[in-house]
């Protein structure tokens, strides 16, 4: 199994960085605009990109401090079995996220170029919660020329 | 072993992204401003970030195809073992760049760090063989508050 993992500080307190990871509104500041279903453990949340996009259940919920997604449904299929993790630590400074999107089945180049997206996207969710300046899609910043 | 992988793709003929990694000029570009020893197989390439910074020999060119490093010297301790590859595929519209920093032995907080970087820092590259417009470092994307 190979995972994706990534790490940002955000100047705020977790508070603010965990309603941007757990409800519909602050979902679609960073990731996508058009996110459904975001709730307590047991939800199915929807991520949609010009209407398709994958679902996630959340799986663990700790207040301020970590949420896990499981992938949920067919696609994308490399995405089948794989599970998301945000790890939130406060420091006086700033509050560290510690992302992993793990046990993809192989580091194919569809796996590094969503690597490279995540780290758009985390830095994304920094600018939204430090400014309100997310860059969710559509208007996220284009890593090739697909 | 646990690898960083990334993907972007750069609207530039294979000849000019080779050049932004093969010589001290174009690794200013996007990288780090301080780069001396690039060169061929056998250089030892040194990058500085306010005087400080790693070593990598170059272990295999591939002209307009493929570049491998390999860390040479003691710091960061993390990166010693590593290994950096990047691979280039010309299509049409673009040229494919995968990335790969491979042969950590864990996953931790520094290499998701370095994850997140490397990430910023391909972005970097993309923007300095397009437009001119690197962002390397001491001008380089902040991503914590450290």
């Amino acid at each position: 199994m190979v995972d994706i993992n990534h790490r940002v500080g955000i100047k705020a307190p977790a508070e603010k960085v965990y309603l941007a990871l757990t409800t519909n509104k602050g979902l679609e500041s960073w990731w996508t605009n058009d996110v459904y279903g975001a709730g307590g453990v047991g939800s199915i949340i929807e991520f949609r990109f010009n209407g398709g996009g994958p679902d996630f259940a959340i799986t663990q919920l700790i207040e301020n401090n970590r949420v896990e997604w499981t992938h949920s449904g067919n696609m994308p299929e490399a995405w089948i079995g794989t599970k998301i993790t945000f790890q939130l630590c406060s420091e006086e400074a700033q509050t560290w996220v510690r992302f992993t999107h793990s046990n993809w089945r192989e580091s194919s180049d569809f796996m590094a170029h969503c690597s490279t997206k995540w780290a758009v996207f985390l830095l994304s969710l920094k600018d939204a919660v430090e400014a309100n300046q997310g860059k969710p899609f559509p208007n996220d910043t284009q890593i090739d020329h697909s």
